[in-house]
């Protein structure tokens, strides 16, 4: 069997939007359910997704694990599979590592932009990498099977997260530094370390971390697979699109913003392009993953390696990853 | 008028302790209300404090301001002044600082030991200075009137906060490395500089602060405080005895381990002396400051130096940094 699976979304969801995942025959989604949410706010989400999940059990279904992605796949629906950006859902508490992997994350960032409790995040100037607290917390995660997501932090911290980890660590969404010098894209360093931990990259298609924004081409970007695939093994990668699909420009603000200042911060943006960037129009939203898969295969991928990109890799990992050790 | 004022207790509170601060004379005590508290719990700790400023209303009563020492005084009482020794109770909102202010908060530590989001604590292996969230917080606490207090931060972060900050910074208990080589004792480079930044340091009697611990004499101590009023200035020095009172040893292991490993961390204790270690005999409880002026005195402070220390660079400090600048 294959799979079609998107390593990170954060839409504004909607039946339309779970209907184009049925149309791109997309069989998993892991979804942000929070970017600076603290636990209680973490939990609200999850009862606005639980809303969901029972009007829309013709399209979607909670994936908890990756035979509930097989089982999602069997009977024509998507898996729904959360994460956080951020650790502020665990807050400064221990404890709640084991109960919101119950409650069905199955990723966190140790860091989101900023400097954390557990990390440091890609915008501070300096990274000390991971704190008392962070190694304490990576080792809960290991033991519960709550994956670490090192998207928004900085490399120091990431390649110390790689070593303290005794399972694989992730980036779900971002790409090499080498083809976009982008503080969210990431060192041959730091990919080589995903790898080497057994972990994975998910490469997106959010314009900031793509070769020419919005104008990237579909070429270009599979080109850059192909690249990515020679220093980390075709077997670690797969897709993270960033896909924030009919947001409003308010979301971008709280993602970087959140609570922790009065100013505005642009982030990854400026002054002159504060919002959402326009997405490539070979990527506009799920209906387009079959356009990636087309793009794979043009560049010179072999069919089982479109596969493995395009989900199986994922799939593998989720499999690996999900529970307790 | 001179006063004597405490800068820092965190008892077991009872009609008893109140008491014997009025046996002692103490006009004036910063007490900690949390240590890991979230926001939600720190209005907890407050609604507590507000039953026993009902009840033990001829004993105690709420100081926010130094005019508020100086009715209590008038009136035969000790002003309680709150504060926290971690920003737990912001959380990572930069808009709870008003907030917590408005609640009668007047100090908060940027950093408990650990890293916080806002700063480096001195158990960290090491030390990348303040971070984002915590300049744009020093802003705001410089704003608001809430004093910025880095007793328990690492040494870069804490010279860097007396850069970043536009009113005075505190250490309210400590003493010199120079004395005692604690990791939570300041180097002649932090003292110098809380003494230009117009801040204080407030000398504790917590016997791991302490030159021979439990031991240590009080001619030693007030030697101690001779030695650095040479450094700082006999106008930047007062009391911050950190008194832990009537505590069960379960509090300081919540103080040490909150809520962020589960393991045990002895912090300045070890195995084999995990508890509160007993205090000096001369300064067992609110009874005894009228040892330490004497102590003083018979060092060679003149009275009105005595007088400074014991209180009136606290009520000075107090009635130019508790409120809007």
């Amino acid at each position: 069997m294959n799979y079609t699976i998107d390593g990170l979304q954060y839409a504004n969801w909607s039946q339309k939007i779970f209907q184009q995942m049925r149309t791109g025959g997309v069989d998993a989604v892991h979804v942000t359910i929070a970017y600076h949410e603290n636990f209680r706010e973490t939990v609200a989400r999850v009862e606005e997704w639980n809303r969901l999940f029972e009007r829309y059990s013709d399209l979607i279904v909670h994936g908890r694990t990756a035979e509930d992605v097989r089982l999602a796949k069997e009977s024509g629906r998507t898996a729904i599979i959360f994460g956080f950006q951020n650790p502020s859902p665990i807050e400064d508490d221990i404890g709640l590592v084991e109960i919101v992997h119950t409650l069905g994350a199955r990723f966190m960032q140790l860091s989101y932009n900023n400097q954390s409790l557990l990390a440091t995040g890609c915008y501070e100037a300096e990274d000390p990498g991971i704190t008392r607290m962070g190694k304490e917390v990576i080792r809960e995660m290991n033991r519960v099977g709550l994956v670490v997501d090192m998207s928004h932090s900085a490399e120091r911290s990431t390649l110390e997260a790689a070593e303290i980890s005794e399972r694989p660590i992730v980036v779900t969404h971002a790409n090499p530094f080498s083809w976009h010098a982008a503080l969210r894209n990431k060192s041959d360093d730091v990919l080589k370390a995903l790898a080497a931990s057994g972990g994975m990259l998910g490469f997106s298609v959010y314009p900031h971390h793509l070769h020419a924004g919005s104008a990237c081409t579909l070429e270009s970007f599979c080109e850059m697979i192909a690249r990515t695939a020679e220093v980390m093994g075709v077997d670690h990668i797969g897709l993270g699109s960033d896909l924030c699909q009919d947001q409003p420009d308010s979301v971008v603000e709280w993602m970087r913003v959140g609570r922790w200042t009065k100013q505005i911060d642009y982030g990854e943006g400026s002054a002159d392009s504060a919002g959402f960037p326009p997405m490539p129009d070979w990527f506009e939203d799920n209906r387009h993953f079959p356009n990636i898969a087309a793009g794979l295969q043009k560049t010179g991928f072999s069919e089982t390696e479109v596969h493995a990109i395009m989900g199986n890799n994922w799939f593998r990992f989720f499999s690996e990853n999900f529970g307790a050790a």
